[in-house]
């Protein structure tokens, strides 16, 4: 047995005792609570060598600020491992069920799904969210973080693994993968014995590799090349601020837009309107022809890839199309099928959009920022899956659940 | 491009269609219920090629059985493509919705998967059944059946993919794969850009092998290591009767049972009940040390491997345990999840068994063999998942479709 197979034995043990541990669950978790803000200093000490390290490996100050850790941070990551123990609890949901003509009492509930694994990158945030949510789902967790996060990840998990252990459920509840070399995530993707689920939440380097490795159930998560879609009979206004918002409120999240389609009749008014607006934070257009015609040279040309792409950046491409079927051609085409939106006044047009746009999120007049867990209010939010197995969409709690039928009978036989 | 990701790109464009095709799905049905009627003769003819071909490779009668069509078969393959039609559509139905305070208006919805892809092995009708179920629930499919099978699948796809032409829809919603070997599987199972979900239905070694490699999300079907625990205040002839009917009504298929549990303290009166039950079919017995006790030699001694195999046959191993705990460690070592009984008259062991045995179906006093979508009332059904993503237990059409949110505003930005 390799480490990480003995890992899984160890979770799988552990997970038998979660799946009916009920109000148990919520002790541990205000038992992690607790015990992170008690160890913030051990915490904030390890975190230091991470940034140490990371200032040494040459980090942007971008990616430096994500891993830094204070009292401060530690105490939101305490207080969101208590809101997640303030939810209901997902497991022994009925779903649905019925009595049948032979007298056999069939329901669906809901169940754990396990042992999930985890592997993410930089932020060890990460680490108490993550098995917060899945040790509330009544599900064991294996987690593997990325190697700039390391000591404070191992921190943070000895912390909460001492405190699961107080609770009286077992310390195997959560794991860490301490060893962060690429085997180590790869061996995790293929440990189908143990792991029911395994859930990627990073950028498209990630989850391609997961897509390619593994031989677990995975949900995908979080790429998001999102639209906006300005139809003729958009408010201009409306368009404007619609896709600065999208475009600029946190430009490096999933659910901030790459791409505007503008129908070729409203592109001589909206585009100026649009430029202008974006134009206060700076960004940066990549057009097409039709584009360039309009605005001018200050619009780069776009290349095939700038529609592909996730800038994550003060960068936008820009396409004018002919049609609303141009538009519903361009995204089936290029969406990562997270989020779209269409601009417009018109029924029928909102009514096609959202039929035909087959997204996560589907959005008319609004922002595609919403798509969040918070936003949505399902609670805390694990991820946005953008497969369409299992999850599709921002997913809480009920998305870490799995399903059993139970049949009480008297004797029936078939 | 390759032949199977032509294929993939022409039923990504078909999928496109068929997301909004609403009751065009159901006339394309009916169109392929009455081609299938009115082309018997030559699916016939097909089918004799495979039959002869069935019989120089030395198939089993069973198997050959299996393989063969005629006018009654063909009729109701057709018949059951015509139900299909008759069930209400899967897609479009809101899951759940809510007004936020923002004044958006979200609904979550069920969607199309877009393109299914199925693996499977000799009976040719699970080429129009499985066909009709994708169908209906608005995603394009590629099938790929055994080679056993090829001439008689042609001539069925062929037939269908004529009759989904005529009523409008294009030819390309469904697809079978004609090259039968072992790549045009694995390719299969590789195919990630254009197949959203792919369902293997067939024996242990299928389902391993997609596994291993699939790069698609999978859902797991069918491989059963069924268990009934008779526990010590079981009522004897019902035990009996359970066993003897999940056993033996039909000992090939997934939910029929394999094992069975006996507690210690009614294993003595137990045993030779359920044994002169079993008799009657000539079941052969492989048991434990404390079952031969009992029982005598005529009972063969279980091997390790005996408590793991699917026997899909008159065999069944016997196993006397010390307690329900020691039932449910059994059943945690080696069942397949898929379907488990307790027979027993005390309370808390049926309630201890339903929240600790960690299957699909769990039941209380009555037959395993009544895991399957009709007998649920689930209609008809694709396969039976074991695992934990998505769908588990029978899956009629709604576990074919996947969800998305829709947004509705009027300018709302975060």
């Amino acid at each position: 047995m390799t480490q990480l197979e003995m890992m899984g034995a160890n979770a799988k043990q552990a997970a038998r005792v979660l799946m009916n541990a009920g109000a148990k669950k919520d002790e541990a978790l205000l038992s992690i609570a607790q015990a992170l803000r008690d160890n913030a200093a051990a915490i904030i000490a390890a975190n230091e060598k991470d940034i140490e390290n990371g200032k040494a490996a040459g980090l942007t100050p971008s990616l430096l600020d994500r891993l830094k850790l204070d009292e401060s941070r530690i105490a939101g990551m305490a207080e969101g491992v208590t809101q997640v123990a303030a939810q209901p609890d997902p497991i022994g949901r009925i779903l649905e069920g019925r009595t049948l003509k032979n007298g056999l009492q069939i329901e669906k509930i809901t169940v754990p799904m396990g042992v999930i694994g985890i592997i993410y990158e930089a932020r060890p945030n990460v680490t108490s969210d993550a098995a917060a949510l899945c040790l509330k789902a009544g599900s064991a967790v294996i987690l593997r973080g990325g190697k700039e996060a390391i000591n404070s990840n191992k921190a943070i998990a000895a912390v909460m693994r001492d405190a699961i252990e107080r609770a009286g459920l077992p310390r195997d509840c959560v794991a860490l993968v301490e060893d962060t070399s690429r085997q180590s995530a790869t061996e995790l993707m293929q440990l189908s014995e143990y792991l029911d689920v395994l859930i990627p939440r990073g950028g498209a380097g990630l989850i391609k590799s997961v897509v390619a490795n593994a031989k677990v159930p995975v949900i995908e998560t979080g790429v998001g090349n999102c639209h906006v879609y300005v139809d003729k009979t958009a408010d201009l206004e409306m368009a404007a601020n619609i896709i600065y918002n999208a475009k600029t409120s946190r430009p490096s999240v999933c659910n901030a837009i790459e791409t505007i389609l503008v129908h070729k009749d409203i592109a001589e008014q909206a585009l100026p309107v649009i430029k202008a607006a974006l134009d206060e934070k700076n960004v940066e257009l990549r057009g097409c022809e039709r584009t360039r015609a309009i605005l001018g040279d200050c619009v780069k040309p776009a290349g095939e890839n700038d529609y592909a792409v996730e800038f994550l950046d003060y960068i936008l491409a820009v396409k004018v199309v002919d049609s609303l079927d141009d538009a519903l051609d361009h995204l089936a085409k290029y969406s990562t099928g997270h989020s779209e939106c269409i601009v417009t006044s018109d029924y029928a047009a909102a009514n096609r959009f959202t039929a035909c746009v087959d997204s996560a999120a589907v959005y008319v007049n609004a922002s595609t920022r919403f798509t969040d867990g918070g936003e949505f209010g399902l609670g805390a939010e694990i991820g946005i899956s953008t497969q369409k197995l299992h999850a599709r969409g921002p997913m809480g709690l009920n998305e870490l659940t799995s399903m059993k039928f139970i049949i009480r009978g008297n004797g029936q036989i078939r």
